[in-house]
């Protein structure tokens, strides 16, 4: 545990690409229940009612799906300089600095190995909530509004790479972050990594991509505050005509009560709730499931459905 | 946000002093759901079922009751060198090392400004379950027992002060924590302060004295993983006979939902909830409550009972 | 245990008087979470998601406030009569047959001794969900909306009488109601009685009139699936500005989990969850409470709030 | 709707074999959290912790698995007798008068065309609870317990036939009951149905024999308060070695949160909860789902495990 795995304060945002906007767009207010901060010609600004940015999930039309690039925010700003130190000396791909979406400053962007765009940053724009949407108590962002699914805040992303031993370097060398948890497959390869940089379980996890793809998206998970609100969302997902793929159930790996969707244009989507859990332990040794522990199955015995293991976005042809 | 702040890894355990220690131990095994690591002639050592290390809470047999001390962990060796030389140069009265008890190696004890001992350490004991306890899952410490209330971990502890400034200030210096939350009485004084030294909302609060003692204790917490957990655990205290002060209902501040009950010699427990609440924002600023806002009540309009003001371990005498 | 007492099947309607229409149909649509069938000229039709009818609250214009009427349904045609020979033979007023309202067919019509207006009824209107609102499930009469608190049926209503022995006459006389559970008081007199004419716990409560007022209400309420339905309820209310009167909680009478608002009006709605309970006993006896029973508290402990013995509506003047 | 279907009351007990009573009996105490009443040389009397009856559960020795006996109690002395009445000029097979188990009085045995045993009593033993079980409210059977699941009452059981069209017969010719819900195949057979003598959604399923066997038995079930109760089993059951055989999901017939496990001996064993559903509608019209509905899987698209068709107790050899 060194002071440099601490300058990464937390999962900002991320950008997704939609081939059916509109649609897209509407369920992610409407039914997935985020608030709209703002549009601007080819996106759109989204977030969670406690999440305290102007956004956290970047909506931009695009002739595919997929994921465009996925933001932390850092500790200060000399934690940002010292990263950048880090990543321009390291062996990744630097795209350098960009000015800044409307939520937030410059960023510095760098590729992973895999063709996924980072970025990090500072300086943010916190969400000011309007007169409709002040909150009653002081210490959230906005007030609950209970639409749709209505969950909390951001949570993490899943990321498809071909070589999680490499993508793994990649996270530790450019975000610091930890390995909470892992798959070790009877093949000596790694079958998926599960990071973070804080107190949270994880924020993204990295899972083997089996359809020869690149630069692959597997999910993005918003928290609920209870186990109940995903059960809810389950008649709400039901009752809206959402593809429904798998879940309510809790994972093995994290212990993490999930549920996933598509979205419209194909994105799959989670809901997960992780109680009252967090690695608060700083000498925490990375959880290592092997291939026999998987075929147990999820921890209460569900079958991971086919698609699990072959849909991301973009699609790959020949598939 | 420098790096000191992060010296600090997490409240590790709190000890209680307890003039009735068969019937608090029954209750906090049978009743709260903690589970017994160990005992030795004056002492119990427990832990909630998903906590680390060999114990979260020391209850010892005295003459009265209240807090004995607490114990944070920090986040490496160096960063205990680092936390030792700031306090050996602050004004707070030290009170050195100390062998560490059963379940931890060597710690560092001072004093706040209203006798309340503090340690830190970095050596510690984990939890080894025993087979009876062994998990399904690898990523927990021990198996959900269901036994009692059942929580999850340890969250944090409240203690009395009579000057909440002078509080803040060593907690500040000697732990680098940041002040999630305070109330901001009319007088000009600050009414309480909530602490954290991670990505938790608190570990510690201090809220003021009104009845002249010192060293004093209001509660000590668990989390649970749900709200319907503290429901059930309503039912669990009533039907134990167990004194429910107050709850279950939703703190305005923290937002945190709470369950307060009296362990048999008196000392205050409570249970709670955040939902997905965390601070994970690196420049949150300090969420402040005035005597206006604090007179709406609790987050859903429970007036605050009587005894909460009043009631601490060890009783004050002609109060 | 008789054939008469199942002649009437379930609680039906009950008309709700507002002098704020707009305010208050606004506040069951969009924040209690009711679906509206229709409007006529002076009143709206309204339903939960899974009331099969056409409509389950009448919230009708009106100078003051209070409850317009009381609807039951029968069992079967045959039931209607046997229950008709019954009343008319009683010592109650027979207010006789009216046209039925929008919601259903012919109603009879007649008076409990203070004042308020029940009726029963068969031939009713069944919902027949638009396009917008058909369910996914077939088993459900509406989709599920997720719109407000969004409750799942109409549960029961609580009246004020001045002689709750005499109440209890009526209720048995002329609905064949059984008393689940009621409240024996020292002075001789019963403080209020739980009546149910099939296995829901109870359908009508009635209470002691403390104010001198005559034909009151005290509150309707509306079941919601699980608990946590109504702690997101609370949080739904605080956002909505609505006055949060007392609640969450667990009534130790019926073990009922509560909460009780105003709605605009002032009119007091309830949302309540009974768990699994039920009253399957052919031979159930009375649940008999005593004031000391009484002076613990609610289930857990929570005081009765003053307001909950005092306000009715209409309000009573110099009260 | 006549009269007559209300001469049963409700669901009393059902007598499961075991081969295994040792194994079986910590289970259905320690782990699924039932209460015992007593024990004879043959079986164990056990109950929920709600359950007002001495037993509603007889567990017997035996040298293979299944059901016993299934008891309904009736509503009145006067119902039993006209409930006798018919079956006795019913073309089914009458075992006449037994004396009655250690919790009820004499019942009358009949059989059903698949050779299961039904009985109907009216004289029973209602539970007193010992002083350690007795509850701090008086409106409960016993204490809240918290030991293992701990489901509130009993809720059902499911059957297995070769007709169910016979088995529909027989159940509203000889219990009275009402089909609330069934599945009608595209071969013009009905593949289960779903039976209520009261305002439960249904205390009786039958459900489609394929493996050739004859009286057999599906599973039984027990309500908790709420789908949480459910998460929790779910993580006992796991916990504790139990085979988890499908869930937690939502049943799309019936619309029921449901948990599978086979108990030691290999009878299926399910928790479930209704929410705040109740059939309370005189003139319910029974729900007809067909196979095209039955592809969608269950109600949040859940596939229907391949055990579950073809599991059932005794095991059917050659199957």
């Amino acid at each position: 545990m060194t002071e440099i795995c601490y300058d990464v304060a937390h999962l900002g945002h991320v950008e997704i690409f939609t081939d059916k906007y509109d649609e897209s767009l509407d369920f992610f207010v409407n039914v997935y229940g985020l608030t709209l901060s703002g549009e601007d010609e080819n996106s759109a600004y989204l977030r969670a009612w406690d999440d305290y940015e102007y956004h956290t999930l970047k909506l931009t039309k695009h002739h595919t799906t997929g994921v465009g690039h996925i933001a932390y925010r850092v500790a200060s700003p000399e934690a940002l300089e010292r990263r950048v130190a880090v990543i321009e000396a390291s062996e990744y791909e630097v795209l350098g600095w960009v000015d800044g979406d409307d939520g937030h400053g410059r960023a510095f962007r760098f590729k992973d190995p895999f063709n996924h765009i980072f970025e990090l940053y500072w300086d943010t724009v916190k969400y000011q909530a309007p007169e409709a949407e002040k909150p009653a108590l002081k210490n959230v962002a906005q007030r609950y509004h209970g639409r749709g699914c209505c969950p909390r805040r951001l949570d993490h992303l899943n990321l498809l790479s071909a070589d999680i031993t490499e993508f793994k370097k990649f996270m530790i060398t450019c975000l610091g972050s930890r390995v909470t948890e892992e798959i070790q497959l009877d093949n000596g390869r790694i079958g998926g990594s599960w990071f973070t940089v804080n107190n949270k379980t994880y924020d993204l996890a990295c899972t083997e991509e089996h359809a020869g793809g690149e630069g692959r998206f597997h999910h993005i998970t918003y928290a609920t505050d209870t186990r109940e609100d995903i059960l809810k969302a389950a008649d709400i997902f039901l009752e809206n005509g959402v593809h429904i793929e798998t879940g309510p159930h809790k994972h093995a790996i994290q212990g993490t009560f999930f549920l996933y969707v598509w979205e419209p244009a194909g994105n799959r989507v989670e809901l997960a709730n992780s109680g009252a859990r967090l690695i608060l332990q700083p000498d925490w040794e990375t959880v290592v499931w092997t291939e026999t522990d998987r075929k147990k199955g999820q921890a209460w015995g569900l079958k991971t459905i086919e698609t699990f293991h072959t849909h991301g976005t973009p699609p790959v042809k020949n598939h």
